[in-house]
């Protein structure tokens, strides 16, 4: 086998995991194989177990990294359980994690082409299972950031799973990030700018929303909506969080009303 | 032009977008030119829209840093406004940000010589601004970084906006970190440590506070004083938050009175 | 003196500092001397002051690491105290920190051998002492990294803190997560897996607490206990911090009855 080290290898962590101890496991691990990786902290702050979450930013994230890059993603609720843990690779970019919807949108983009495989049995099977982020999915990414590729084998696309909320073209909450803001996956249309309210539409509850990035236009308290980061509409409040004042979780459905 | 890339380049973030995806999209830009950068999380957690929290640490940590060290400094309550993307260079040091106080400390340092940049309107107006820490400080850090000046113009330094409230030479709580610990602005003298108590004036109400750095001289929930790893004035409590007994703020203002 | 320094020199930080600019000081230095340098942060949300929970992390992480990694360690109630800093080179790891303690594991390990060395008072005395953490520990660090062993002397062995709770043979709450999870220093037997529910004893109230890893098995708020990353016994609870629920804090006694 041939193996080709890149000396500043990307790696890019997705997880639930929170910023403790069990993160640096993972990275000390790289750091045995590639003295010269790069290790990049995405995001540890998933919300635990939300899938629909992890999907949601490995989708915002993973077209900013050099090429070549590879995720370890782990948002795993799964985890004991039967579900496989796979290798997708778009050629750009090499993803490792669970068969359970974390690459929903990568594996749904009309745009994207891509190669699936899963772990072999044999990999696994000698591996603890205690903490699979650690002593499965890290290993598998080192090796596959080698380009050992034996230990995948070719995997069904219509084995790929996909979540099942997402296939009905809902518009949902994505993300909640610590100061309570709120992502969603609605594309942010010009002609909300336009209007000074939008009628937003959050689990069955009406809710008339300054369009708005300009916190400081809003009393202490209000919410706003405006364009996020990724040109989807994002829901904060001013000096407070918006989480709390809409008593909103991830997935929840948002609908703009006209 | 000339470009001299160093193989280690450090780039160092202060920003208060907290710690999630939106620092590592800044982060995978920067290794696309410079696979073997350092990139260091200075602070994400800087209170939001806090340029005096913002300057405070930058003032406090540049020095520490290896030569021609790239700061990325993005504490931007007006994004969207105006308010012009800067570049400072103190010759040892390179700043990126926006023109709104955030370089205070720097800029009116007696010790301090630099000249002053504004990044311009032609490398600005091709970008998304949707966020400008990826769209524009990141890219504009990294062109200077590489050494390509052209896309900055000199700009006047009374163009340079300062912090008002520290014009005034007033003494203020600067930063609250997340165990409710307070730091000021205000020099520790070392007459301070000769006294059992300080007679603290905070927001205009009176305390008296131990001058002890060891927590476990005070008793559960008593307030302590002690020289900060800064050499300034800090306030804690013991097995408590300072922030939450003293409701306090930063840019509450604090005296030591007699 | 000789000096070798490795390209790619890995230091790890484990501190109770929290992720904040204090930290970011430490790289900084490590940088002008190890441009190279690879720093872990492996855990700065160690609760304060809790030698206990540092020595705890500094054991289950280290061996996952490249050798020769530089463990800087910083969990120190008594700064400002008279504890002397030290140096623990077991050959494959060197570590750096006070002695207090938090390198009970390995100076109790009957697995490992060790040297131990005390920082001279020469190079303590020159040192700021505000920042142990930046002005002390790490630049001895940097010393050690270089290979100049000039800055240490000898420390007799019976001189080394150990943490007293330990020696007993207790079994008690090493460490609790930000999740509100927490973990313990029994190791989990394959009996508990035979067991539907486990009896246990927190700070002498009884328990009786499902032994599963799958968070779904329980009802919400449910406490659920596991063999955990580090093969301890781990008690979490499903949507809900175990901490909470039984007011748990670290040092805490836990005991698994028949």
């Amino acid at each position: 086998m041939k193996q080709n080290r890149k000396i500043n290898q990307v790696f890019a962590m997705i997880t639930d995991f929170g910023f403790d101890f069990s993160v640096a496991s993972m990275k000390a691990l790289i750091l045995k194989e590639f003295p010269g990786a790069q290790i990049i902290d995405v995001d540890h702050s998933i919300k635990q177990f939300s899938v629909l979450s992890g999907a949601f930013v490995i989708d915002k994230i993973y077209r900013y990294f050099p090429q070549l890059t590879v995720f370890i993603c782990v948002v795993d609720p799964g985890v004991g359980s039967k579900r496989e843990p796979i290798f997708i690779d778009t050629g750009n970019y090499k993803f490792i994690g669970p068969n359970n919807g974390l690459f929903h949108y990568i594996l749904t983009d009309p745009k994207v082409s891509y190669s699936s495989w899963s772990i072999k049995e044999e990999f696994r099977s000698v591996r603890s299972t205690t903490f699979h982020g650690r002593d499965l999915f890290t290993p598998a990414a080192i090796e596959i950031a080698k380009g050992n590729f034996d230990i995948v084998q070719s995997i069904d696309k219509e084995k790929l799973v996909l979540i099942p909320l997402l296939r009905e073209d809902v518009s949902v909450i994505t993300y909640i990030d610590g100061f309570g803001n709120i992502k969603t996956n609605i594309p942010f249309k010009d002609e909300f700018k336009k209007r000074d309210f939008l009628n937003l539409n959050v689990s069955g509850a009406h809710h008339l929303v300054r369009v708005s990035h300009t916190f400081s236009d809003a009393s202490k308290g209000e919410l706003l909506c405006y364009k996020g980061s990724n040109d989807t509409l994002e829901i904060a409040a001013n000096l407070a969080s918006a989480e709390k004042i809409l008593n909103a979780e991830v997935g929840d459905s948002v609908t703009v009303e006209e």
